[in-house]
């Protein structure tokens, strides 16, 4: 069986942002659910998604320190600048990151481990709300 | 249901390309498809894909000259050496940029969004042709 | 049709480790599927799953030099410190290179390519046991 909805993530500041419950409220209802996949897709090609540690507001901060160390907005080799400083560092974090998790369900919940959240990484100075396609499959 | 196929890119030089309709044109018929997941498998450990922004060539030679700055090739530690220069740091990009994408599908077609393309990322001098398997769960 | 078990890989040093039998000998049995996708998911944020070449072990330890270059111990920004040295790097790289795989399933085996192999990227001192889930949906 598939099931299929749109969740849109409220505006959020630059930085890594715990959203776990956020997304659950948007998906298709797990709790009918002994075995499957929940996928989850944004909309987008400057923020992404990822699944980290989900207990110390201090872990997603060093988040963001890393990603503007690794990708740097004043490297001298930029070439797309026309959207700002931010807009092609963006790019490539959102790539790293990636567009898409795909999330185990047993039991009628996700099968995460007990540390384990969604992050909605959000590489745009201002970068509005976000949209994701959640599908899943049971 | 489940439809795989097999796709083979053609060779591209090396470098961060836009291959949506090449891809689409191998994948099975997305045409019926009310809601699903395409899923691409790339079968090679030196080259990868990811989606990124879809109009800008730009963007995508800032792809490449990142990566050749965060996977260096004169990078003192490496011992895998045998295959070239480029060998090694093509095995990093490509799982940094990951093997495979799961994509939605929906109403007849990808659920993308309007700025966003599938990348082949080419991370050998010269890689050759790239053969993909497309798995369509629908 | 779905079916999903529990995987638990051995406890192993920091670095890459090629785990392609140990996963296979846990995950569903693949021997009868004509077409299908093996997922697999790492319930940890200190340790990632990526596939890449399953020939050479100098590949792999060129992985963890590169991924301590990449993301050093000793960068000045960490705030999360609590956990040791080894903690906050390994959160990082274990979102580089991901919590999960969803892996081409075709005439009965995986359909990676010749040099392809499961690698657990182990990125803490002493990690210990790492559970998996291995969900085939066929």
């Amino acid at each position: 069986m598939i099931e299929q909805t749109e969740i849109t993530l409220q505006a959020r500041p630059r930085g890594f942002h715990l959203v776990t419950d956020e997304v659950l409220a948007g998906a298709p209802d797990l709790a009918d659910v002994e075995a499957g996949l929940l996928h989850l897709w944004i909309r987008h090609t400057s923020a992404s998604l990822t699944v980290n540690e989900n207990a110390s507001p201090d872990v997603r901060r060093d988040f963001e320190s890393w990603a503007n160390d690794a990708v740097r907005e004043d490297a001298s080799y930029w070439t797309h600048t026309l959207e700002g400083p931010d807009d092609m560092p963006a790019h490539i974090k959102a790539s790293l990151m990636g567009p898409s998790l795909t999330l185990p369900v047993s039991g009628g919940s996700l099968a995460l481990g007990t540390w384990q959240g969604i992050y909605l990484c959000e590489h745009r100075d201002d970068g509005g709300a976000r949209g994701l396609v959640a599908t899943l499959m049971s």
